[in-house]
């Protein structure tokens, strides 16, 4: 599997909301970073960011505008990420984000850019 | 000359603080969109919005970290923009950008993803 099929996996994860998939493709010390924020370290961090939040969603959809991967083997997304809440609320966030990837193919670094009032605003 | 190298001389053309190329790098009807802001159309837009930024600053550099070309020749970059202004301030924007380019290699479409409160919290 290349990387591109492994970052398109991984979006597959967060679609079908699974927090244990989710933590299964990411390193045991995953460097995670959504840009305006800060950034979290650890499969478990990971695990414990996605679970809450995908368990108050009904239906996630990461619509992948643009995929291209570098020639070092860097995996990088234009998407636009859906998030349909059980509230009835739908968040949509216009993201570009990084997918680096270790020697076993598990993703080392990811890095999310976005505007965080686009994101806050939809969230309040 | 691929779209990778293209987008590499649009980037030195900021670095080179020249509208004029800027300018004649892009479509004349090129959608120029940073995300967070209001889009803006053509080539005199471009122009007429780089142009006032770059007489203020004396120094620019562009970062690029990760620059990839899609199958279908769009360009996604991820890069951090360095801005040095002649009052002695420094404007650092991390940002990732897609470039799309027409048939004649100009840039038809270009989207810049990035945090707003990042970058006017140093513009004020």
């Amino acid at each position: 599997m290349n990387n591109i099929a492994r970052a398109e996996a991984f979006i597959r994860h967060w679609e079908d909301r699974d927090p244990a998939a989710i933590a299964a493709a990411v390193a045991e010390d995953v460097f995670y970073h959504n840009i305006p924020m800060p950034p979290m370290t650890g499969r478990e961090a990971v695990r414990e960011f996605a679970a809450p939040f995908l368990e108050n969603a009904d239906r996630v959809q990461w619509d992948v505008h643009y995929i291209a991967e570098t020639t070092n083997g860097a995996v990088l997304t234009e998407r636009t990420d859906h998030f349909h809440m059980k509230t009835g609320k739908t968040i949509s966030v216009r993201v570009m984000g990084v997918f680096e990837f270790n020697a076993a193919g598990e993703i080392q670094k990811w890095r999310d850019y976005f505007d965080l009032a686009e994101f806050q605003s939809q969230m309040s």
